[in-house]
């Protein structure tokens, strides 16, 4: 990759103008790896040089496109190495890079400095919950990143526009929490229709009656504040529709009612 | 409403059809009560023959289309009067109408037998949050139905079809159970994004970078199960992320997170 720097008179200002294209070689063989190597052998911005795992056979699919290695002394030189492998394998599989590449990882959990390797660091994490089966619209998910210097940033801020459309520069610590807020907002979502969909079958009732309000449910708090957006018992207070609710609960599901209706109230 | 009723030899599963019109009369001017307004006016199959508050202002907007009245006691002959008023004026409201009439709400939590009138009764529940400013799509939204009779439910299921493209035949003890799930996939899911909003705005991150992961969490359960759907620490039980996630809650939204994580792992 060429690059141009340009310092305006504003040095704080300075920006870096990539070349149009940028290499780069991913680690890894699960979800992310898997979509984001379909994304960037679309992508006429980035070359793709070069795929590793230990277990190659997860590649099958891009034989043909793309060099495929297990052996992780003979990676290919690129301006970016992405390691997109689980939390755990971060530190281990980093430190075994060579202190010239900027190593970047996925993850929305773990923070830059786990990376263990002596060069460059970042994070080019795609905040999305992939499945392989399921096709990944890089254009609607956001990519959060961080880098050291403005010039990785921009690194890898081309590298997002590459493949999708928004991108946010995000701290460690912002995205250690932006982690635990997308607990809430994904896992625990979906335990609450864990919960109803149990309520239905318990009275055989069919739980995609209730879809069209789950779908309306999350459209609505793109335009609605989650504070505006709230109906129901709990902001009214209205005690005898939460009583009837508890009397038809099991223990558990009386539990999270509870603690759920009590925070509500509290605001 | 002209009804011809076919009764093959088989009597349990006669059928009725009815003329291709049927006439109604909405009691009520909330939000559910002007949707319905707008849909029975743009259907060829409803005559909508009056609308009933005791404050006719909110129906300014149909003052063109279809006849209004304040006064109870001189409502227009019609198939169906469909109650769509607050649940606590039901039993009041629907006590002042004729027993003559075959009269509805649109209540997800009020039993049929509420209706005080000594006349037919029915559940006409369109199950959806409704704003007013919000365009409504009924067809998406499922009509949850209940009456007496099949030649009433049939009623019902024309006026659902009329508007509409999805009825189910509920039981008012179905119904109840139902909303009770409505207020777990939706109330309880907005407090979720709300938890989620306020971390963000806690820590400065946009809360927008979580809306595509929202839409995702909500799309998937329309193909996969909540069980299938799970992921997070609380399923891996993954105690060290567990405890950095609650280190960085406050003391609600902690017990939030404990409870909900106790039910996950608890399944």
């Amino acid at each position: 990759m060429l690059i141009v720097i340009i310092t305006p008179s504003n040095a704080s200002n300075k920006f870096y103008i990539f070349a149009n294209m940028i290499s780069v070689v991913i680690i890894g063989s699960g979800n992310v790896a898997h979509h984001l190597t379909q994304a960037f052998l679309k992508s006429d911005s980035v070359i793709l040089k070069q795929l590793y795992a230990r277990n190659t056979a997860a590649f099958s699919l891009f034989k043909n496109d793309v060099a495929i290695t297990n052996n992780i002394t003979s990676l290919e030189e690129a301006d970016v190495y992405i390691l997109a492998i689980s939390d755990d394998a971060i530190a281990d599989v980093s430190s075994k890079l060579k202190k010239e590449n900027f190593v970047v990882h996925t993850s929305g959990s773990v923070s830059m400095d786990t990376l263990q390797h002596q060069g460059k660091k970042g994070i080019f994490y795609p905040l999305q919950s992939f499945s392989k089966d399921k096709a990944v619209n890089f254009d609607v998910i956001p990519f959060c990143l961080e880098a050291d210097t403005e010039e990785d940033l921009q690194k890898l801020e081309f590298l997002a526009k590459a493949i999708g459309k928004k991108h946010y520069r995000i701290t460690s610590e912002q995205r250690s929490k932006l982690h635990v807020a997308a607990v809430f907002v994904n896992n625990f979502v979906n335990h609450m229709y864990k919960i109803g969909n149990d309520l239905c079958n318990t009275y055989e009732v069919p739980f995609e009656v209730l879809l069209p309000l789950i779908e309306e449910t999350s459209a609505k708090i793109a335009s609605l504040s989650p504070q505006e957006a709230q109906t129901g018992p709990a902001i009214r207070n209205d005690k005898q529709t939460i009583a009837r609710h508890l009397a038809s609960l099991n223990e558990q599901q009386q539990e999270v009612y509870k603690i759920i209706t009590k925070s509500i109230q509290n605001g």
